[in-house]
């Protein structure tokens, strides 16, 4: 895997781990919150990780868009799609957007390189 | 049609002729994006206005919330689809989001109630 | 109790109860983490209200700057620790905080007016 | 003067003597440096208040954005200049922006009417 | 001191010289008020720190956050209300403070190893 | 040219050109449209490229404001205007801008210094 998914997951996993060791419950719970979420539900997983991509695109964090590109990948989200949910954040959040998107698509090139190597 | 409903369109619909009349040439472009945006593509038009009102709720816009929900009424989203975009919106954007998400509970019981009468 | 109290609580109460009629899991149970997370802690509830007062400011978010203005008060926020938070808000949030202080000091006055009669 | 300028107006001026009534050390400063801010410097007041109006677009602060029309206007700001702020506003901060765009040109157009009755 | 921290304090305090040094009086005015905000008022010192950490985190800023779990840390914040801080901030903002946490808590431990070694 | 001027405008371009590749059509129309926003209008570019800055600031965005601040500076901004710039977006957006504001003015000093070598 690339160097920079690696290091995304690795400082990922171990600060939640970090978090959860703490055992504070209203944080405990949150993260429980947060998993539950993008369950299958009225609507499926995988449009939900679209959901949850466009959000944080119009919000603009970076982390929070790697992720969802990552869930979205594996749930065979395809490039265009991708590229649908791009167009309506930045329509919606502006050219504000623009450089989350460069670094969106860069995130995008190389987690499609990695899955055909 | 009720009389929220009314409002809300008669002012829209008024103010972006207002807007339009002014013939600037950024803003009538912006415009025509805007619309193009919605179209269907490699994700549908429903997909694509579920992606709109979530990216509207986490940017806190009422307005924009009550337009994608009307237009994904349209296009045959249902109630429990909406709750689903709502608890994404509500995960990402935090309790802060709560009196948007009331209001726009109190829009779609406006909506579903004219269109069954 | 003064009338924009009661409308403001009413509305509340109301689109609260129906959000919750639709029975959505993660919806029910980030109300829960939301409850829980004013529960006095290592920082007691109070404190624990100014925060989330704080946060409301710099977010900008009129009804929740309501909500924790009334929690503060009962709980024996003076009037000089509310204008303490609101100072902090807008040193942090910047002038565009301005319009929505105006209107925290409007509600404050109510609560205070209403308290005494 | 029509009704929603003198209200607005009126409710501004009242809730500003009442939050510096509070003689609160660093509101009261903080008040100082937002009258400084538009002086005439390296740049002149109308080209702030430009600046000012953008930024309020961006932030989507309705108050705030009746607030710089005014002073635009009153400092020779044409209808034309205005369209090119909101333009610029529009294009960074996304379709978002234009509920409070439509608010803006009623406000501008009520603005306009009234200086030249 | 650890390398990240010295690098934080060594780029802070280069950059607000070379900004002070421009001799602006607008922005010169809005540091001092930024230093008076946190100063013993109704509220003290420490909670008002609390209340800064609270608002960056909610505005996603990580350097705000850093500076106040620094100046927190050093009027004897302990880590469990740090958590209770973290755990407002989360649930007001939503799952996009994740990240800022995961750095946040980095930040912290190596503020507590520092202090300890 | 220094390094991270070239680093920033090397990554800007390379990632537009994989973005425009895509051929999105709504993707490809926003960024004509971004284009178009700050030419020569009823305001010139020059003050459309300072109206970018301060949203830029005041939305938070580091790259948006690198950009801006080149563009200006080849239109022949000065030092004096743009810290004026600067001074309406801490005002107006906080300190919560401060840590954006040190980076520009490292990015303006750089820009500056190469200009001169």
């Amino acid at each position: 895997m690339a160097q920079r998914l690696d290091e995304f997951n690795e400082f990922r996993e171990r600060m939640n781990e970090r978090i959860l060791a703490e055992d504070h419950a209203t944080i405990k719970r949150f993260f429980g919150v947060d998993t539950l979420t993008y369950r299958d539900g009225a609507l499926d997983a995988k449009t939900k990780e679209l959901l949850g991509l466009c959000a944080s695109m119009v919000l603009r964090c970076d982390d929070c868009i790697s992720y969802h590109i990552l869930q979205g990948h594996k749930l065979g989200v395809t490039r265009a799609e991708f590229f649908d949910v791009f167009s309506v954040a930045l329509t919606v959040g502006g050219s504000i957007v623009i450089p989350h998107l460069r670094r969106a698509v860069a995130f995008l090139d190389e987690v499609e390189t990695n899955s055909n190597s």
